[in-house]
């Protein structure tokens, strides 16, 4: 397929949004569902998702912390608690007033109120720490290290698939400790357990840093962050670890009795990762064909085909495809064996690789009868689809599939540094360029802060913000890009979304 | 420990429904959240929920059914289109009629009405069966298998922990077909994978069936059940599969093409299956000291504890507990390599000892210095527990570790058997002899029933009900115990969870 011909409607250089919202439809990811900012994420979506999820729960079991469920509800008392100690408090989110629906005049109405509205949570650290309080009396009790997976929601008045909706999945991890250190140690680890699932699982680049006071979790002390840079310019914040200190276990009282006899205020710490990370793998690695997924990440690595003209060799093209995926699967890549679908559904054959394509399937291999006869298939290799698939010796394929998925997988990170280098720039210092540089493009400038916290204000004017303090610093000595004083810390400043 | 004293502080036979709550308590598996029939499900109890899920899971996409995620939120116009054509439509809900909070008078309260109310999901019909028309077309589009993973709200009055709980966790599969006869065969296997799952992997005997029709799930043509006892003699329906015939078809209009070129309604399967299965697991296996878990199901199925006597030979009993865990684990029972732990805690051995087994875990053994000497281990089977471990060869106990844990399984499955054909009687044959019956004892009636649908009503004074009408059928002929009139169908007649 030529450049010029795509199969997408709009790219990405024509209309971004819009680009966005024609991938997740060219590979039947998800749709709107009617309920405003929910939406139905389908299968294609879903398996992409269940693979993060499994990768990540491994990693979490791994790294000692064990997986529960706290309710879905909370009492807007715990709320109101937690509010009235965490400044920049969300107020967007659902709340439930009524137990019954009850018919009146043939319609149905919300009948008996709760004596306490309930908010479907946000997050559940209102939940969570009260329980934490009652599980922990001593220091033989820490540290303490749970996770769940569950729906949260905060309402979205402009909501968009995977990115921002107002139902989404995720896991959030809060863990107690006896002292800032092991807690802040837990934070960073967290952090990089993440950074090492969007690297090198989703071969997504990211700088790992930490947060501006305007820019971190309501409550924490301390926000760790991964950011990403999407094919836009823009910058996606990719997973946070949250230090909470002692203000949360100090709000629900959660003290135990120390080694050395006395009552102390335990420090806690909180992280969560999400299905918007779906949505950065779109924005990171699709292109102006549907989406392109990493080897490691997609649900299936290579979709085999069957070419049929005609009924005469369709059982010895069928039986040829099938043995080929039992050969593929026979052998492994990063420690799984290879995922192999065969394409057997009633449907036209150059439709089918399309479909695939359009998905993100790394290989899309084709067998008609001619290959057969020959030992060969043809190969289509999603990182730049050609016309024409590439004829291959099949048991060469086969010998060399974990090679050719591994240098897939370093070839997709390859292309994520190199746009984000060639978007990062290092020589803006001064307001005023900066001003220029945002009005004109997006991308990320990497230039020195303060710290003054007053002066991330001034990024508002422009809609660009302070994505973090990267943990790689150079050292230098310069000037504040926003207030001219003197500075040696680098941040990261770029629009976001 | 002898009979007179168990690890609970209340037996099965003086008070079934405390023995069942501290059987949780002392497993440390869920407790009460503080919002009314919401439970915190903790993490021994979320890890035998993730074994079940897993196993479900594989079944499920080895069916050939793919997850997706439907919106936690359903809109009321969705519902009051359900509940118009479906009779005896359950109306306890959550409600949500707000989406932001605002500070009044120093009181967060309800803000910014919602247009339209959304329920939170009971089950989610209403809100799939839309979408599915959205996707069918043409019969080339059927089937189609989805299933979702999810928390459901029903506002329970009267919660209890895992069995009847207003927020619970389960899977619901959905499914369309062009005609009936492969919708009911889809009806029939769902409810097969359930009948291995609880029989094979959970060691529950359940009498699969179909439900009579006041027992039905509301706006099904056919309800398919499985019907386990629990050990106070009620019945616990363990899984239910749903052939909806083209009622949800016909009033969400999910239409299609047929190879005929006629346009025809489709129909719809719906089966579901709930963390309502862990309270089954306790009812059916828990015994005086706690619960029991068999060895396919339960999280861990070794525990090793290190007997330590001073400091002396820590680091050998350590290294020895390791390497046994090593060598079980290196073996496997039922496709799974050995779940083997090692308890580290700084905790007494006879503290951690009673934790495990009041946490089911089939096997827990000691290793202290003299066993190391010895090449022998300490060996407490849960069973049928006994004050001291008994002693083995610590080669033969790992090579026999498959054997053993088959034969566990074996032996709770045997033992829920002869307990249910203990209980289970088929010489009532009147309503009257009926009514003693339910009035004295619990248990499992087997006995004739004529279908008439009016009959069931009868059942209702003395609190049983028609549990299902077994796919097992004797086949003679006898009188209604209902009606007296005569009938030739076997039906299950109990009190039900």
């Amino acid at each position: 397929m030529s450049s010029a011909k795509r199969a997408l409607p709009v790219t990405r250089r024509e209309d971004f949004a819009e680009w966005y919202q024609a991938v997740i439809d060219a590979a039947d990811m998800a749709e709107a569902s009617g309920v405003r900012g929910c939406m139905i994420i389908k299968p294609w979506g879903y398996k992409i998702w269940e693979r993060i999820q499994r990768r990540l729960d491994d990693d979490i079991k791994a790294t000692g912390h064990d997986n529960c469920y706290f309710p879905i509800f909370i009492p807007i008392e715990l709320i109101q608690k937690e509010a009235s100690h965490v400044e920049g408090f969300a107020k967007e989110m659902a709340i439930v007033t009524h137990h019954r629906l009850e018919t009146q005049d043939g319609k149905l109405v919300p009948a008996a109120p709760l004596e306490s509205p309930l908010v479907v949570r946000p997050t559940s650290e209102a939940m969570i720490t009260p329980a934490l309080k009652r599980w922990i009396h001593s220091y033989r009790d820490l540290p303490v290290k749970i996770n769940q997976w569950a729906n949260v929601v905060r309402w979205e008045l402009r909501p968009r698939l995977f990115l921002r909706t107002s139902e989404f999945l995720w896991q959030e991890g809060h863990t107690v400790h006896a002292n800032a250190e092991e807690a802040i140690e837990e934070t960073r680890n967290m952090l990089n357990v993440y950074r090492s699932l969007v690297e090198d699982f989703m071969a997504i680049p990211v700088i790992p840093g930490v947060k501006s006071p305007g820019e971190r979790f309501p409550g924490a002390v301390e926000t760790h962050t991964i950011e990403a840079m999407m094919q836009d310019g823009r910058a996606l914040q990719s997973g946070t670890s949250h230090y909470l200190g002692q203000n949360f276990a100090r709000a629900a009282e959660i003290e135990f009795v120390d080694r050395d006899g006395r009552l102390k205020i335990a420090h806690t710490t909180s992280w969560g990762f999400s299905t918007r990370l779906i949505g950065a793998t779109i924005m990171v690695h699709a292109d102006d064909d549907g989406l392109r997924l990493p080897p490691r990440l997609t649900p299936y690595q290579v979709v085999i085909v069957p070419i049929m003209r005609g009924e005469a060799q369709r059982g010895d093209v069928v039986a040829a495809c099938e043995a080929l995926a039992r050969s593929l699967r026979a052998q492994s890549y990063a420690d799984e064996p290879i995922r192999a679908f065969v394409d057997l559904r009633a449907e036209n054959s150059t439709t089918k690789r399309w479909n695939w394509l359009k998905k993100g399937v790394p290989l899309v291999c084709e067998i008609g009868p001619r290959d057969l006869q020959g030992g060969q298939v043809a190969v289509h290799c999603r990182l730049d689809i050609c016309a024409r698939g590439v004829t291959q010796n099949l048991a060469e394929f086969i010998t060399d599939i974990p090679q050719v998925l591994g240098n897939f997988q370093t070839t997709m990170m390859e292309q994520a540094r190199r746009y984000r280098h060639e978007m990062t720039v290092d020589d803006v210092t001064s307001l005023d360029a900066l001003r220029r540089y945002f009005s004109e493009k997006t991308g990320f400038v990497r230039a020195k802060w303060s710290g003054n916290p007053a002066s991330e204000d001034l990024l508002k004017e422009f809609g660009a913000t302070i994505r973090c303090i990267p943990y790689e610093q150079s050292g230098t000595a310069g000037r504040c890009v926003l207030t001219g004083e003197s500075a040696t810390t680098d941040a990261i400043f770029a629009k976001a979304y």
